[in-house]
């Protein structure tokens, strides 16, 4: 079909949805792949690649030429192709913006500025916004001559003289409305927005609380800059997402599919490392107590359930804490709350666990002194690895430092160490009784 | 402000967004809060009440009287009020709807049918279709008389006589197209649709890929029963999210804040008390070596680093293959892909900490013996642990079970297990050169 008839492809084409579009030009060969581009304008050509994987943007771009390529950057919304170029080296992206119309290359330029996960970074900057002294009427028809190039035109944003904004209206208000109202009539003007330097995250909750399809981001003059849409704030979602799952698991963001074994391997592996020789440091600690080993060899024997059940109480407490600072408000007593409730839980799972373990290792092994051992420690460090397991984030949350950076496998190989010290420090009180 | 004056709180009051009220609403006492839903219609209390916590929700259900409820949540959009039903006992249920206005009563009904967690349960019934045969101008008559009961109406769905889905038209095409055009003429007949039973999760997916503020929900001969609306996938996103999240810390959903201690424990012991007996197990399985450890006990050293190393590339294996399989199409091919790589990655990891592990015992014990013991039984238990920890989720995917089911506490104690054996295999092994 696409050997000959452009006209034909194009039509059937160009029917589909941009991200069926993207999925079959990724799946084609590269000469196939550059026979669609050449038959697509740079503003088709602009839909589908907003659709592809980053990596497939990149090598995408390599294919085509660079005039081709600033004329579809032009043509996407100036938000995506800021996070196109986000990619990209330094001189890569200098040399698109010099070739690209002067007036895209400054909205883009404008939106590099901005830092990574804020909102000045996810925000477009093509939106719909009037004056308050219009008509319904009015509006509607500014609105019609704006649509084909505004990103969503469900609300639109009022603002005075001096681009401040003052207030907004729905699209569908303004459909409602009678024609020969005015807008500062039938507009809300208690707008909630973001400041452009608010986190990506904090933007993505608000909206999923306020079920807005759209929020404005304001300068701290409450000058309107830009607007987020939902769109975008599902991907953010996507990726907040995915970032705490992968730091709970210790792996420094997810591979994509397609990278090998040698690359994952790299990314996983720094983090093991360090996890290797915090372990070979607990390991040191066991060695302290070699002469206690060689003569109650069977300690040993409970070392993995005691460590191993440290790890799994602290990550448990790791994950709630986590989570409650992210949806929780996070004011200074909702924490003691949480925190105290955890030691709590600590206190009771410890308690059961202990007793739990105190019965049977005395029912298997017939030693009352060993059973309580391993009981007081399980239930010592059941414990104390729960309370760590809430206070580490809670800490770093108050530092500022992101609480789902203390992943699962730090966690663990912490509370490894001090379930060790737990359990020989209470062997080495009951030595006489062991013997 | 709210003793006296009703008039003037409503003012104050109706201006805020709905879910800010809510907050306002939860922080007051029982007395403020039931003044508070006196001053309200049950129209205006139902947007407060839909941003309430669920739990907030049901003890506010309670304070009300019945036939304010069945007020109230005949106003809702039916697919919140399923949503808050779903929470309640079956005879409050049949209470409410017996008091409802039959038609909102039947819509509600007709959504508590579908299966949680489905298409069917989080669509809306409240949506805009119409005759292809109209004129655009015809067409947004009818949406601005329907505007005030739908739930989005950013998309008109083109049905014909029998409702089956032919066609849609957004409202921003609908405004830049000429009046007396045809309905269809513009409408996009190639519709993306989900299925009533389709898991949420995919619509999800699906809305985040397109970039769909609505979906329309049809049966199997296409008619149309509903939509689902981008902001109640963003409620399904992070519920999704917080399971995974959950399922990986081994915790069986999340607490809310508010949870006393004894539930917190309650809830996380279930899981702690099998893992407890794994670890008996695994302990059991060592005390079978116990006459070796007598010999050599320098060996029980290094059986937390051992253990806690394979717990943890299990674990990061486990979160990159659950991921993947949530994000990728899972064809049989990448799912081979996937494992492949991963046994190339833990080939990889178990080789470079292998080699580190026996350098560094070496060095430390002046042993060669034990440093290569030692090195091997972590290059041999880290591929093994990497490969179980891809291979489990896939298996279970293959099996239709959720993968995330495969929580991090059970592969580490799976990993526990196999590492303890490979040890102390191979230090029976190398036992003559050991001792």
């Amino acid at each position: 079909i696409q050997r000959n008839d452009i006209d034909a492809f194009r039509e059937e084409f160009l029917e589909v949805h941009p991200y069926d579009q993207a999925r079959f030009y990724v799946s084609q060969e590269q000469d196939v792949r550059q026979q669609i581009s050449s038959y697509l304008s740079p503003s088709e050509m602009a839909e589908l690649f907003h659709n592809l994987d980053s990596e497939d943007q990149e090598s995408t771009l390599e294919e085509m030429e660079p005039a081709y390529v600033a004329d579809m950057l032009a043509q996407m919304y100036a938000d995506d192709a800021v996070d196109v170029l986000n990619e990209l080296e330094k001189d890569q992206v200098v040399s698109y913006l010099t070739i690209m119309d002067d007036e895209a290359a400054q909205e883009i330029k404008d939106l590099l500025h901005y830092e990574e996960k804020t909102a000045g970074s996810i925000m477009t900057t093509e939106f719909v916004a009037i004056l308050a002294n219009h008509t319904i009427k009015n509006a509607m028809k500014i609105l019609k001559s704006e649509a084909p190039d505004a990103e969503t035109i469900y609300y639109i944003y009022v603002v005075d003289d001096e681009e401040r904004l003052v207030g907004v209206i729905s699209l569908r208000d303004l459909i409602i409305a009678d024609d020969d109202k005015l807008i500062s009539e039938v507009m809300n003007d208690r707008v909630v927005s973001v400041s452009v330097s608010e986190d990506q995250e904090h933007v993505a909750r608000m909206m999923k609380d306020y079920d807005f399809l759209a929020v404005p981001v304001l300068d701290f003059q409450r000058h309107l800059l830009g607007i987020i849409t939902v769109d975008d704030i599902l991907d953010v979602m996507e990726e907040e997402a995915s970032e705490d799952y992968s730091k709970l698991a210790g792996v420094p963001n997810f591979e994509s599919q397609d990278h090998s074994a040698f690359s994952a391997a790299r990314k996983r592996l720094p983090w093991l490392i360090i996890l290797l020789f915090l372990g070979m440091f607990t390991a040191s600690l066991i060695g302290r107590f070699e002469e206690i080993l060689s003569q109650v060899s069977i300690l040993a024997v409970f070392i993995p359930l005691i460590a191993g059940m440290a790890g799994n109480t602290g990550t448990q407490a790791l994950a709630v804490a986590v989570r409650g600072i992210a949806i929780g408000d996070g004011d200074r007593k909702s924490k003691m709350q949480m925190l105290r409730k955890e030691i709590g839980t600590g206190l009771i799972i410890g308690f059961v666990c202990g007793i739990l373990v105190m019965i049977v290792v005395d029912l298997w092994k017939h030693n009352i002194v060993l059973g309580m051992l391993v009981g007081v420690a399980i239930f010592t460090t059941l414990t104390i690895s729960t309370m760590s397991g809430a206070l580490i984030p809670l800490l770093m949350h108050k530092l500022k430092i992101d609480p789902a950076v203390a992943s699962g496998p730090f966690i663990t190989t912490l509370n490894d160490i001090i379930s060790v010290l737990i359990y020989f420090g209470l062997a080495t009180l009951l030595m006489n009784y062991l013997v």
